[in-house]
Formats: C-alpha cells, sequence, structure tokens
C-alpha cells in the first residue's frame, strides 16, 4: 500500500468555508485537494492501492483528518471543487472516533503524531524534502508512507516527530516543488517499478 | 522555450459557463486548467520558460485558442477556480486576431492546426503517447513542443495533422495518465536534465 501523509497547517477544520473559496476561506485546502487528485487518478481510473491522509491544523477545531481510501472510493472526482465537498462532508462530522462520512473518505481528530503512530508500523516512511537522497537511486517496499507539507515546510515540532520515527528522506531534485507534484512524480515512479500485470 | 498544446474537445470557446461547473457546464474545462498549473508551477514561482496553447473545441463558437505565457504572467493562481475565471475573461474578448485578455494571456481564432503551423518551426515537436519511445530514453532540445490531449485521444483527424509535422512520439509508461501529471512528469525530466543556476 502507498500511503501519502499531506499536512495542511491553515486547511479549516470545520466546515465554515464556501466552495467558491477553497483557496482563501478555506486556509489554502486546494493545496490538499490537489495532492488527492495526484494520489489517486490514473485517466479513466482511481488507484486502489493508495490510502491518503489530510492532516488538517486550522481553524476551528484542529487537528482533523480527513482519510481518503482508495479501494473504498465512490465520489471521487478529479476536479478541486468536487473534492472540496467530500471534505467539507467530513468535517460535518462530529465525533472522538474516525467516522465515515461518504465511501472511502473517514475524519476523525488524529493529529500528526497520532497519525504517525498509525503508518509507522506499517511500512517505511519518508520525508519528502529538497535536500534527501535522490529519489530514483533508491529501492521502494511495497508497503511506503510518504510525508509531505503542504506550502508551508513543516514545523520544527513535526520535524523532531518525523524525525524519531524515520531517518529516511528523499529528494525529487533541486528545484522545490508543489506538493501534488511531488505525489504525481513519486507514484509515476513507483509504477515505472511495479509494471502492470 | 517548453511549449505544451494541449487540445480541449469539449471545452467552451464562448465564455457561457459558470466558475462553479468548471468539470460540467464548460465541457472538462477543469482538465485543461490543471494542465496551466503543472505547466507552470513551481514551488513559490512561475516558470518564465514556458509557453502553453489551450485549444478549445466546444461549443458555441470553435475553434479557439488561449495562451499562456510564462515570462509575462501576473495574476496566475494554483486553483482551478482562478485559472478558470483567466480562461473565461479571455473568452470574452472577440477579434479574429490574437488580442490580450489580462498580463500573459491571450486569446485567438486559432485552431489545433495552426496552432501547429505556429510552434512547428520552433523547435521539436512531440506527441505524448502510451506507445511512444520511453520518455528518459532520449534527448530534448532547449525548445520543444509537447502536444497532449484532454481526458479524450486526438481524433484520426489530429493525429493526421501532427503525424503530417512529426514522428516523434513519447510515452511515459504502460499506464495511462492524466494530461496535467503528463506535463508534470516532462516539466520535472526536463528540470533533471537542466539543473538551477
Amino acid at each position: 500500500m502507498r500511503r501519502f501523509v499531506i499536512v495542511g497547517h491553515k486547511a479549516h477544520t470545520t466546515p465554515d468555508f464556501k466552495l467558491d473559496d477553497l483557496a482563501g476561506g478555506a486556509g489554502r485546502l486546494d493545496v490538499l485537494l490537489r495532492c488527492v487528485n495526484s494520489s489517486f487518478f490514473l485517466s479513466h481510473d482511481i488507484r486502489t492501492d493508495v490510502i491518503v491522509y489530510l492532516v488538517l491544523q486550522g481553524p476551528e477545531d484542529p487537528p482533523r483528518t480527513v482519510r481518503f481510501v482508495g479501494s473504498e472510493l465512490r465520489y471521487l472526482n478529479p476536479d478541486e471543487r468536487s473534492t472540496g465537498a467530500l471534505v467539507r462532508n467530513a468535517l460535518l462530522k462530529r465525533s472522538d472516533s474516525e467516522v465515515r462520512s461518504s465511501p472511502g473518505v473517514y475524519v476523525s481528530k488524529m493529529s500528526f503524531k497520532e497519525v504517525l503512530d498509525e503508518v509507522t508500523p506499517l511500512g517505511s516512511v519518508i520525508y519528502l524534502r529538497e535536500d534527501g537522497v535522490f529519489y530514483r537511486d533508491r529501492d521502494y517496499p511495497d508497503d511506503v508512507a510518504f510525508v509531505l507539507s503542504d506550502h508551508k515546510n513543516l514545523t520544527e515540532d513535526e520535524e523532531s516527530e518525523l524525525a524519531s520515527r524515520t531517518k529516511e528522506i528523499i529528494s525529487i531534485g533541486a528545484r522545490s516543488y508543489h506538493a501534488d507534484h511531488c505525489i504525481t512524480v513519486m507514484n509515476h515512479e513507483l509504477d515505472l517499478r511495479t509494471p502492470p500485470i
């Protein structure tokens, strides 16, 4: 299973935003929505071997985590607005434990630390950062979780949490890319190593 | 200069659509908007060495081409909605010759054939298709135009137009990807071959 954990430092945790204003009033939720697209979409197909964690840390009720499970997804479309609606619907659910808001979409009060606690026993955890090992120069296990940040870098505390669990840092090159573009490149690299049956 | 030519077979050519309905009422304009994003955006930067042609072929006034020039762009943001607004504003302009609708955004009545006529003398023209030469196994000139289709394949007539100008076909792998993901992968590959100064 490929897992992508993306931290949204300002992304709203209550459904108080308009779908017309995902880049503004939702705290750059648009960045995270594009990550969902690049994690799951093949042409006319959805990757069933991918799970995405959007860790939302903005107002009014942080943290909350929206988890997308590829093998269960039914109503995911590639455009930002419809995926924004799935996230907003998820945020309408109020529960301390994880609950399902639509097929393949789950919402919880998990923090970044708790998400790391969940994914670390399941496989390698890898941080994507500009100064890591070049991504083509290493192998990857089948079970792997990539950790990315939104348009802001991880905070020092978040980097410490991550460093306490993994020393694996990879880079996709000297340039700095949007998180969703990094996911596209990593998905593609893993595809090349696992040819279709 | 890197050029990306993307054909939108159903994308509307009159500004008769709502920004709330880019995937529906605008004829899958969302696909093309994501291509604009992946063509231009680096983290906190816009690529000034890229030009994008969106060739719109949907109702009510086909064909029309919206051209984005990276070195002149001022109001481009990564989200689909704001780029959709730039395209809709462009389509409000009525002129037989190419006119500027906002900094770096131009609109014309150019057809796919006419766009090919414009880009062919400027450098290599390369068609991205699943059955081409693997993209990592060749060199690229500085001046290159990549031709992609939206969620539909190029028509036979369009393939013939293209084939009369170039025999260069490349593939990014056995799987079939969304056009914007192909652009992200190609931009990244070219980045790796031209390290930052």
